[in-house]
C-alpha cells in the first residue's frame, strides 16, 4: 500500500463512522473546529508567515499573495462561515421519496453522505477549512491536496481540524490532506477510485482539465466560464449597459464574470458607445469583431478566434455584433463553457428563447451572470459551481455533496 | 474530423432539437418507431439472421446466442415497450425548485435533457431499441456501440428509427451507431468528451471496469453486483431460506442475484440445511467456509478469497458464517458492489442498524435483492442500475436521464 492509499483506507473507515453520525454529533465536530481555529489563530498564523515568506522569496504575484495570506480577520471570517454551516439543514436521512408497492414492500430514497470526496485545490488556506466543513456536513471524509504554496498553512489547519474532531468524537481521519504536494500526488490521487467516491477541482482551467481527463474517480468539473450577455435587438440599452458593466467589472477573476459581449446589429451603432462609456470608467480593454471596430475607433484591439474562448479573469472584454437572436444563440453553444449566460431584452418571446435554447447551468434574462453564486441563489455555502451535467449544475450546496440510497422493508417478499 | 467526431457533431446539434422538442413531438417520434419497427419487421429479422448466422459458424455460447436472437414475438415485445415510454410522463420541462429572491430575482430550477447519451453494450439487438427509446423520451440524442456480433441486426434497428425520427419532424441524428465494432472505436468513444455528455457501459465486469478507467467523458457506471444475504440471529429461518433461494435462483445471470449469503452463527446449524434442501432443488453448488463445510458436509467446494468477490451469474452460492450482524455489515461494506443487499431478521433494531450501516444502492430488510429494478420499484422503464453514487444510484429511469438548469429572470438586476 502506498503512503496515499493507506490514507485512503482511513477516510473509508471515518467515512463509515459519519454515515451513521447524526446531526448532532456533527455540529459538534464542525463547534469543535471553529472553536479550535479561533483559540489556535497564532500557531495558524505562524504556518501562514512560514508560506508567505517562501512565495515572497519564489516572486509569487500580488494578486496570488493575496490569496495565500492568511490575517487575524480572514481567520475570524473562517470561523464565522463555520458557524453558518452549523446552522444549515442537515441534508442527509432526508426522505427524498416513498411508497408502498402492492406486494407490501416499503420502499424510502434516503438521502446518504457520498463518502470520501477528494479535493484539488490552488494555495488558498481558507478554502482548506470551508471545503472540508461542507463535506463534514453532508457527512462526508475529505482527503485534501491544496497548492504546495500553502503547505505550511494547510498542514497546521488540518491538524488543528484534526484534533476537533477527536475531541468531538469522531475519527480524526475524517479529513486528511496529501503531504507530498508534487505533480506526481495529483496524478496519484486521481488513481484512487478503491477509496474516493469523487474527485473535486477547485482552480484554473488547466488544472480542471487535466483532472477531468485523466482522473479514475468520477469528476465533478467546476467553475471556468467564458459567459455572455447578449444585448437584443428589444433591449433596454441603458439597462444592458449596467448589465455587461456589472458582469464585466464587479470581480472580474470570478469564473461567473463575463467575458464576451454580442449586441444585434439593429442596436450596436447605438449600444456599443454606451457600453464602452461604462466600461472606460475600469479601463476595460476591448478586442472586438471588425464591426466593433468600425462603430467604436482605434481603442479596439482586434479580437482573434481564440479570444472568443478564453476566459480572461481580467478586465478585458471579447465583443461580437451579430444578426440577431439566433446567431447569437448558436454563438454562446458554440463558444461557450455552459456556465451562466445572459440576454438583455423587453421582448418577452426573445427571452424565453434564449432561456429554452442555450444550454448552460444559469441561463438569464435581464440580470446579471454574477448572480450564479449559492448564496445569491439562496442555497447557502457552495463547495463550488458545476459546469457539468451529471449529478450536479450550477452552484454545489450541501445537497450536492450527498447521494441517496433507496432502503426497503418487507416481511419476506420473494421475486 | 474523424467519422466518429462528425457524428458526434451531428448527435450535439440533433440533441440541441431535441433539447426544445415538447413531449408531443417526443412522443410523436416514438410512435413513429414504433410502428416502423412493427412494419419492417421483416427486414429485421433478414439481418438478424445474417447475425445469427455468422454467430453459429463463430461457435457463439447457447445463452449468448439466445440474447442475439430476434423473433417476432420478441420484436412485438419490443414494441409494445416502446408503447409504454410514450405512456410515463415527461421528465423534462419540470420546475424542480421555484424561488422569488429579496431582489426580485425569479429563478426556477428546471428540468432538461442532459444531451448527448453514448452507450457501449454487448450483442443484444433489443437493447439498441430500449435504450434509444429511453433517451429520447427524455429529450436525449444517443450515439450506440454495440456489439460486432450484433452488427447487421443494429444497423438495420438504428436505420429505421433514423427513418421514422425523419418522418416525425425530427433530425435523423438524435440516434446513432458507431459502424466499426473494434476495440479501438470504443475507446474513440470514451474520449469523445466534446461531443458526449455522459457515457453508459452495459454489459460484464470487464467491459464496465475498462469504460470507468479510460473514459474522458463522465461514466455512469451500472450493474456489477455482488449481493449478500445475511441471516440474522434473530431471523425466522423459513423466510432466511425462501429470501436466500429466490435471490439466488429466480434468474442467476442477473445483477441483483445474490452471490454470497452471510449466517450468524448462532443460527448456522439450524439454518444451513433449510437453506441447502432448498437450494439443491436448483442443483446451486456450495461454496462455503469451513465452518460451513462442517456443517453441510461434503458437498460444499471450498471457498476461495476470490469466491467472496465474484458475481457468479450461475447457480453457484460462497456462503459464510459469521459472528453476528457487527461482522455481516463489515464483510458486505468490504466484499460487496454497492448494489442490493439484504438482511433477515425479525429483530427490528439489527434491521436497522443493517440498513442504516450497509452502503449500497439497495439495502432490504425481509426481502430479496432481486427487487432492485426500475419496474419493481415503481419507477419505469430502466436503462440501468446505476452502482455508483453520483447522479443517479439504483435503477435509472427517464429521470435519471436529465439533468437540470437554473432559469432566472429579472429586470435589470446587478450584483
Amino acid at each position: 500500500m502506498t503512503e496515499l492509499e493507506k490514507k485512503g483506507a482511513l477516510a473509508r473507515k471515518a467515512a463509515m463512522a459519519l454515515m451513521t453520525a447524526g446531526t448532532e454529533l456533527k455540529n459538534k465536530a464542525l463547534s469543535e473546529i471553529a472553536k479550535s481555529v479561533s483559540e489556535r489563530k497564532d500557531e495558524i498564523l505562524s504556518a501562514n508567515a512560514l508560506d508567505i515568506k517562501e512565495a515572497e522569496k519564489a516572486g509569487m504575484s500580488k494578486s496570488l499573495l493575496d490569496r495565500l495570506t492568511l490575517t487575524g480577520e480572514r481567520i475570524d471570517g473562517i470561523v464565522s462561515s463555520i458557524d453558518e454551516v452549523i446552522e444549515l439543514p442537515d441534508p442527509i436521512g432526508e426522505v427524498l421519496e416513498k411508497t408502498v408497492r402492492p406486494n407490501g414492500l416499503e420502499i424510502e430514497k434516503l438521502s446518504v453522505p457520498l463518502g470520501v470526496i477528494g479535493i484539488i485545490y490552488e494555495a488558498r488556506p481558507n478554502v482548506t477549512v470551508d471545503a472540508t466543513v461542507l463535506c463534514l456536513k453532508a457527512g462526508n471524509a475529505v482527503i485534501l491536496r491544496g497548492g504546495k504554496e500553502a503547505f505550511n498553512s494547510n498542514l497546521k489547519l488540518v491538524s488543528v481540524m484534526r484534533d476537533a474532531l477527536e475531541k468531538a468524537g469522531l475519527p480524526r481521519d475524517c479529513v486528511a490532506i496529501v503531504e507530498d504536494t508534487s505533480r506526481q500526488s495529483a496524478t496519484e490521487l486521481m488513481q484512487l477510485s478503491d477509496y474516493l467516491d469523487v474527485l473535486i477541482p477547485r482552480g484554473g482551467a488547466g488544472l480542471i482539465r487535466s483532472v477531468v481527463e485523466n482522473s479514475k474517480v468520477p469528476v465533478i468539473e467546476t467553475g471556468v466560464g467564458v459567459c455572455h450577455v447578449y444585448v437584443d435587438d428589444a433591449a433596454d440599452l441603458k439597462k444592458g449597459a449596467e448589465i455587461i458593466f456589472n458582469a464585466k467589472c464587479s470581480r472580474p477573476s470570478v469564473c461567473n464574470a463575463a467575458e464576451t459581449l454580442l449586441v444585434a446589429e439593429s442596436v450596436a451603432e447605438k449600444f456599443l458607445p454606451m457600453a464602452k462609456a461604462r466600461l472606460d470608467t475600469k479601463n476595460v480593454e476591448i478586442r472586438g469583431c471588425e464591426r466593433t471596430a468600425k462603430i467604436l475607433g482605434p481603442d479596439v484591439v482586434p479580437a482573434t478566434e481564440q479570444d472568443y474562448r478564453t476566459e480572461f479573469g481580467d478586465y478585458i472584454l471579447a465583443v461580437k455584433v451579430v444578426s440577431g437572436l439566433n446567431e447569437a444563440i448558436d454563438f454562446v453553444n458554440e463558444y461557450g463553457t455552459k456556465h451562466s449566460e445572459a440576454i438583455v431584452t423587453e421582448n418577452k418571446e426573445a427571452a424565453e428563447r434564449f432561456l429554452a435554447g442555450v444550454d448552460a447551468a444559469a441561463v438569464y434574462a435581464n440580470a446579471s451572470t454574477r448572480f450564479t453564486d449559492g448564496g445569491e441563489f439562496g442555497l447557502g455555502a457552495e463547495i463550488g459551481i458545476s459546469t457539468q451535467k451529471l449529478h450536479a449544475r450550477g452552484p454545489m450546496g450541501l445537497r450536492q455533496l450527498s447521494s441517496c440510497k433507496y432502503v426497503v422493508r418487507g416481511n419476506g417478499q420473494v421475486r
